[in-house]
């Protein structure tokens, strides 16, 4: 196994980041629960206190209307050198139903699992973990090649509402765009494919929600006196999801493919060398027998690479014990879209509003909400040196070539499209979770060595970013 | 206008039934709410006492596993004169959404309408009205007659549970068959086509109802992590009740017509002579520009005549406010159907459950809920020769001929068919109540020259009915 000063520095101070974590986890930040607003601004100052104790000569708390959020610059040294600014969030999910937990989600557990030491607790990987490795790689980084400054201008931006949709988000990157300028976003809130296959994140997908209400008689109607004689908005409702989907599992909304970028063969190549037990993830949370989805795609395909819509809820009538003879006046559906390079989530009104049109019957309303805003979709280019860059550090702290480490694709979304969107600035993803770490569910935990390579990872990617030419800003 | 005896002696004592009807409708017989379980007993007791009154020798209050029955009978002094048994019912229908009403639901107020007075209250024609024209009716008989008993053995059997699905109803037939034995059942709980349209009603359609669970993920799943790979239960539960209808509206359950009498043409054609104002009728709670439904048949066709599908309620996945970005485990419907002879709500279950099993992907487990029992349709014999006496006796009571009298068909369902089962005796219909009645919906009324009618109809039943060769029991 071969070494490096930065993994040195890392393995003889892994105290220092246990301290930092269970300290941190023990802060209930639920961004969620309004009764936890405290401790999501407790969570804040314990964030902001760590980075001035690493050393980063400026540390600010951020208000924006809902959470704070915490800003952070240390500059380097060196004329000319580029800007890296590190995304994240010190908000957690809520830990609902607790009593599926194991252990009491604030109170961090170390436990030996199969592949290594994990800590159990609500937001170890999501995002504290992920956050806090970067306090040691940055002293690793400065340790290992003897700096004052760091190789890299390194600024950090921690928000504090991702787990709520990041409402202000946009408007804190643009109220101080001048403060976050930067070379490249480093966004440490994913994870890599499996624990011994270094890999990196090269998109995310968007989002966009739909709301949509069919009425149709004035009230509730007596079923033996209008059943079979008038529209029904169950049924209506029931034919238009029905319709959402064509027989290839394509999505039926007009233009929906339209922006769609499509995967190139090396894209496709690439993907395929994800190592993927499909009967595994089969068996997990999602307890089915069989996969399915659009034609033509793998699993891995469908859930990063894919759009998709989903409906995520649909209600109507009655729905107490018993039976109750009714056409009912209204039904609901709630939809999601999982949207992809080049999609625009401000094209799904039309295109939500289109299909609900084309395909509701005579004599039933229909209502469509689609809040503006939305998640963009966002993509890293793997052809940028800069990703280079960052191959090169996973490598190093996987003891691999960087052309060993995969690229992997995030089925979820968060705002990194506005950072690359708002700062002008290409987008790597660096973070050390696992798909078995359980994030948003009970007993989420982090895989102690993930972490430690992350902070290794981070520690290179400061000196590997320094040589990276990158464009005048 | 032509006259009688029997309509002089109702018209003489209208102010008898108006001071019945006003203190009857005052006891608030809610038997769906147990919070009323005493207002339903004395409910039965009133009635009980007014049966008394009238003279009927022999009044019983029969107490069942829920509410109480009454029982009266009036022997006809005559050797082998037929005996009729009345059908009706003293609980009613709750009351909510009491902000409604117009009028507090339990205080029985005139209005005079355009087509004549009407008496407002909860049960004022379903089914106090329809039962209380019965006291009036007897009292004429005799008195037009000049007899001390009738001119046939009356029976009355007023059930307390009958808008709670009579739940002990067959039960309690069962029990007392031998006291409840008779040639012809005569059912008071329905009504007529229009005020100026005299009319018998020949059919009650039967119901069977069904609850459909699909479970897909053991949990709900990330949609972001799962979505457009894994089955969706609303996804599945859409296509299942979006097939549960062909194109032409026809239900697709295997079988589902097998058993059904087609309408014969003299049928069609008599209830093609029914005056429908189709317009208005959509233009009234059902609040539709269209009408639609199985093709190839009418609207009233189709809610009196063919057996129907309704979803009643669906329901899964997230349904509170903004989005929730989950494949949900489970989805959730619950459908009725409308029966007509000679369909069997028996069937239902294994047709249920064949077109379920057509119509559930893989990797979606359905689960199919049908309870035991159900409602079988009913329908009277339009050529026995105890519906030419009904018929005359309408005839009279508006001042027409028998052949002017039309034919129509209830669309809801009740305990009928189990009376005609279990008693093995013919069903006529005499109700009247108006499809504007407004019954199970706030602001219910009855036109009291309506119930005039009834009384006098009745009056005249009883003689006519003598007359009927009914075959030997």
């Amino acid at each position: 196994m071969s070494s490096s000063a930065e993994r040195d520095f890392v393995t003889a101070h892994l105290d220092d980041l246990h301290a930092d974590l269970d300290a941190w986890l023990r802060i209930p930040s639920i961004s969620a629960d309004p009764a936890h607003a405290g401790d999501v601004a407790a969570s804040a100052d314990w964030l902001a206190d760590a980075l001035r104790r690493t050393g980063f000569p400026t540390v600010e708390i951020w208000p924006t209307e809902g959470a704070p959020a915490v800003f952070a610059e240390w500059p380097s040294a060196d004329a000319g050198a580029p800007v890296a600014l590190v995304y994240g969030h010190h908000d957690v999910q809520p830990v609902d139903p607790l009593e599926l937990w194991d252990r009491p989600p604030f109170e961090p557990t170390r436990v030996e699992g199969p592949d290594g030491p994990e800590l159990h607790a609500r937001g170890a990987i999501d995002d504290k973990g992920n956050v806090a490795f970067h306090l040691l790689g940055m002293r690793a980084h400065l340790a290992a090649t003897g700096r004052d400054t760091p190789a890299v201008t390194v600024k950090l931006l921690i928000e504090g509402e991702e787990e709520s949709g990041s409402p202000y988000f946009a408007d804190l990157l643009r109220a101080h765009a001048d403060r976050l300028a930067c070379d490249v976003v480093v966004v440490s809130d994913t994870g890599m494919a499996a624990p011994d296959v270094p890999s990196a994140v090269t998109a995310m997908r968007g989002l966009a929600d739909a709301e949509i209400t069919l009425r149709g008689p004035a009230v509730d109607l007596h079923s033996g006196s209008f059943g079979g004689a008038v529209p029904n908005p169950l049924h209506a409702m029931a034919e238009l999801l029905a319709s959402l989907h064509d027989e290839s599992g394509r999505v039926t909304l007009p233009g929906f493919y339209d922006k769609v970028r499509p995967l190139t063969d090396r894209e496709r190549e690439l993907m395929g060398r994800v190592p993927f037990d499909e009967q595994a993830w089969l068996a997990g949370p999602a307890a089915s027998r069989v996969a399915t989805g659009e034609a033509g795609f793998s699993t891995l395909e469908r859930v990063g690479a894919r759009p998709t819509a989903e409906v995520n809820g649909m209600w109507g009538g009655y729905t107490g014990p018993g039976h109750k003879t009714i056409v009912p006046a209204e039904a609901h559906a709630k939809v999601t879209f999982r949207l992809v390079a080049d999609q625009v989530p401000a094209d799904l009104g039309e295109q939500v509003r289109a299909w609900v049109q084309a395909n509701t019957p005579a004599g039933i309303e229909a209502d469509v909400h689609v809040p503006p805003g939305g998640v963009a979709p966002c993509r890293s280019d793997i052809d940028h040196p800069a990703m280079d860059a960052l191959l090169r550090s996973i490598a190093q702290a996987f003891d691999t070539d960087a052309d060993q480490v995969l690229f992997t694709r995030e089925g979820g979304s968060g705002p990194e499209a506005d950072l690359a969107g708002i700062l002008g600035a290409p987008l790597l993803f660096l973070g050390a979770g696992l798909p078995t770490d359980r994030i948003h569910s009970p007993n989420e935990r982090v895989l102690l060595p993930m972490l430690y390579r992350g902070a290794e990872a981070t520690a290179h990617l400061w000196r590997e970013l320094a040589t990276v030419p990158f464009p005048a800003r």
